[in-house]
């Protein structure tokens, strides 16, 4: 579970929020957001009771009519929102457009308070982006401790987890694949549901070099039980990764595998912003 | 169940009716309106034979091009309508937008004849705010008395559901979950769903301190049996009560269990309706 | 089966056609109209081989965007379609709005002519209320004789259901309920179909006094084997009938039980088209 | 399979093309069109390895709005369409409006090459009414001679089928059906199967005076393994037909069964375009 | 598998790219289009570890009403893109109107780099016949070797796979059709899974004369197993190579087969865009 180590710089260049004008709603005094501390990505990432966010937008026709000025003022406003949540919410933002017949792109936030991601994505969809983009996915779910592979209850497991870190060149991908287990995998006695997944483990293995995961927790909270992220520089092993996890008796429980899985390129907001306004 | 309990003040502020000009075609007398005495909220919540209407919205984007002082016009004019029904209909309002892909915001009404809220639900479609929202969900229920956990039939269990109240911080959060049971759950002898709802309940007694419950009985009247609400200041424990229904026997009976699961921000009508017309 | 023995006045005023305005298609010379016979409502409600067609709509935000005249013009025009085929088919209006989230309004039509329905609703379909609503639901069926609990195969169930008629209040609400059985059904030996309609009948039998039904045969026709209607006052009493049709093993052999469960009002063309023009 | 021996004239009245302007992008000299042979509707009804392409569409609103004279022109832009194809595609048109919450038209074309089909259907979606229609299903399949009760295989009963032929009055109904079969079925020997079509067909005998039938496979053309296509004028025998298929073993076989099934009046081109423009 | 073998010129005649004007953002100099290297598409559509990205479009009625001058600059617009990333995607261009509802056309591509498929596609969205296009499904794969009928484990049937090549007329149809497999299969111990795919194979054999197959793998990238693709000139010969595959017993395991099967004419961008703009 080691994403949360590689800090990339989301917001490359933060454009003056004057250039915004006066339309704009969420615009702060300049002194008001310097002095805002931005939460510590390494620590929100690796932390438990951390609530991930997970949403899809596909932007509508009416984005790319509007006046060139508009369109590059739009680049900067979601860039100004971002910020003005800077030290509450955490936003990354994957590129679908190209990979997914349902959405533009990913946001995926994290923050220790989920009503603070609600705050930022009210914000977000009053920006010009926002408010031309249709929500058509939106999951949300909670970090926890480890459940089965941990150190007490599967030692060895545990110690072959943690001995391993990714080591292939940056992810350039990141893939959202929701899971839900049926009734009989939750009326399993724990004993079993562990043994089923050292199982589902062990042909993990030789995938931490290659395939970051990180997982969320949703019963309850959204019709699903699990988000499972990934990051990958190698999409071959990934699917290796995801092939090995169908082999396993623990895929007999899954009543949702996917429906959606979202693949996308890593990127940033301004990026994003730039390439769906066709100011890039 | 102990929700009505809490009695939440809806309305902050009630702009004058006036303001709202000729064009509301729900204006009445200002004097019709101070007579009416508003439901008795505590009594109509924990009453049974009660109809519960649950409805979700998803805003139109034309509502955001309106011009400044039409949408702050569409603030008093829902306050207005839900005004003119509190003789007859509770309203409480759920703010799901950043949480729901479908909906914006949730309608959770109250009412002793259901009828009562169609009638509300018209003359709010007709508002600003209802004309620009598309409604994605409705589910009617009603509550009834408790049918297994009863102090005939389960009295130990009844004493200890009766002996905790919520003592946790106010709510913050609410979650609507539908619950669908097959044919094989309705088909068991009544004394093995007895049984099957004693193991159900156990495990959720830790729970009353920290997520309230209310429970809705929709079978003939939409297609789901049940509709569960639940209101909690604490969402990881939220998490955790859903987490032990799903691992209960009874579990293996449900054809629907979410499909949708609506989770936002208990709200008022005033801060949604800012909210949503960029006026707040 | 007694739904047929409640006439009410569906149309209470018929404004003068004239009043429409040479561009109504459907206007006819007012002696035409007036030596229209209406088909006569009790007896094609309990007639055999009477075709039901059921359809739902949802308004289109833009037929409120219309002038008031247009959107008062809208009234009698509907009305007008209404009486124009007045002498082969019958026009019932259900409005679902605020209990529904796909449609507004319901009409249940009646004809000896299935064509005779399409050439109604081709006329509705080009008046202003029906080129702003959108069908949502369409469903076709027949009415026949008892095919189970009848004088012969099952007489004292048959002598049990006729003993009673509904004797409440006159019904408020509406109910449809497709049903769609499984193949098993199907090749039951029709000895064990039967059997299992008397365990069906009998918990049904208290419910005659306060719940209409009706039913029509669908398969082939559409993709439900049956359409069920209901009628009452009391959805307390509504809700009791359709649990215990829950609790009979019948209930195994559901595929499709509802899908959409549509919930109303009864009302009047008149009523619906005044409120869905908010001319009301 | 008698359905092909009964012409139907498809074009009443031919407009002279020249009325259609030089807007029509599928204008042809006169002297051409005069030229062409129709595609012989008897031969290409009965005919193995014909292609069947099944398509249903909803008119969209903007169509009624449409100046009186450009709706007028649209009526003759399509009858000049089918006319340019008459050589290689013969096309039935259904109307479903009224019966249908997807459609308001189907059109059933037969050629002896598929790509016929689609060089016809892109002339129909480049006219006024195809422009203005939202395509909502297209099957297509191809016909074969006869696989299970054939003279070889099952000489009693393929003598019974072909003994008896249609002999009501012309029918006014047509029914689209697609069937989609288990693996299950598949996997059976072809002994089985046989068997279990004999046991299909033995029920259906009695209806061949009213119920006429033709079958397409579309096993890899399309997510369905057959189009059952119907005409009647008796939509109760109709419904007894398809009662009697629900009630035999194969039954059990069906993934597929409608979903949707397509019930409509069997029209013209003419009459159907007049309809939907409103200029009838 | 020789698809790859068949090598289409798939734009016949390049417009001067300074026709599309000042306004076309992926405009490039004349020099840098000149120097790229087209990829070898003999090559890419033979080697594994190659991306394939399909994806269907929908394309908006509002294409149709841009001025002719605009329709005419969108095919030349969406060649220019084709010729820009020439170097790094190969482009094919399937015509489905008219024979799916879901779609009017469909693009597959090929890249080494599954990220110079995104690229492409963001250019191509940008088009006009791009920005007027709706995705409807968007599927991605990739290569591998042989899994199973590889020469060391079935050398007999692999033999048999490679000694036969298409032989029939060139293909003038595409047929697209994803599968997905059950836990079951997965979960299979390798041996049955080999043996069950001989069985698969065998009676696929006589069709390699006349159906051209090309297999791609989706575990984890898409919500399928696999994305398999074929031409024939011959639908007839197609048909009856699925149905041998539906009679196998491997179609037990099928939890996904089609849903969408997409059907079409093999084309080109030109083709194709001068057909959904209405300029051929």
């Amino acid at each position: 579970m080691s994403i949360g180590t590689s800090v990339r710089c989301l917001v490359l260049t933060l454009p003056a929020v004057a250039s915004l004008g006066s339309g704009t709603a969420n615009a702060q005094p300049a002194a008001a957001i310097a002095a805002k501390t931005p939460i510590d990505r390494a620590k929100i990432l690796t932390a438990t009771g951390v609530f991930g966010n997970f949403s899809t937008y596909r932007v509508r026709p009416e984005l790319a009519k509007l006046p060139l000025a508009e369109r590059r003022a739009a680049v900067g406003e979601v860039l100004s929102v971002v910020d003005k949540h800077k030290d509450s919410v955490l936003v990354d933002v994957v590129l679908t457009r190209g990979f997914e017949a349902q959405s533009d792109y990913l946001l995926r936030l994290h923050a220790n308070d989920l009503a603070a991601t609600q705050a930022f994505l009210i914000d977000f969809r009053a920006t010009r982006l926002g408010s031309h983009s249709e929500v058509t996915e939106n999951l949300v779910g909670i970090t926890k401790p480890l459940g089965y592979i941990s150190k007490d209850k599967s030692p060895a497991l545990n110690a072959s987890l943690t001995a391993v870190t990714y080591s292939a060149e940056p992810p350039r991908y990141a893939v959202v694949i929701p899971v839900k287990k049926s009734a009989e995998w939750w009326n399993l006695p724990e004993t079993q549901r562990l043994k089923e997944l050292e199982s589902h483990t062990s042909p993990t293995l030789p995938f931490l070099v290659n395939v970051k995961r990180k997982l969320y927790h949703s019963t309850g909270l959204d019709d699903t039980d699990f988000i499972t992220y990934f990051e990958t520089a190698d999409l071959g092993a990934f699917h290796s990764l995801l092939l090995s996890l169908a082999k396993v008796p623990e895929n007999r429980y899954h009543v949702r595998w996917g429906n959606p899985t979202v693949l996308g390129t890593i990127s940033t907001m301004e990026h994003v912003a730039k390439i769906l306004t066709a100011t890039n």
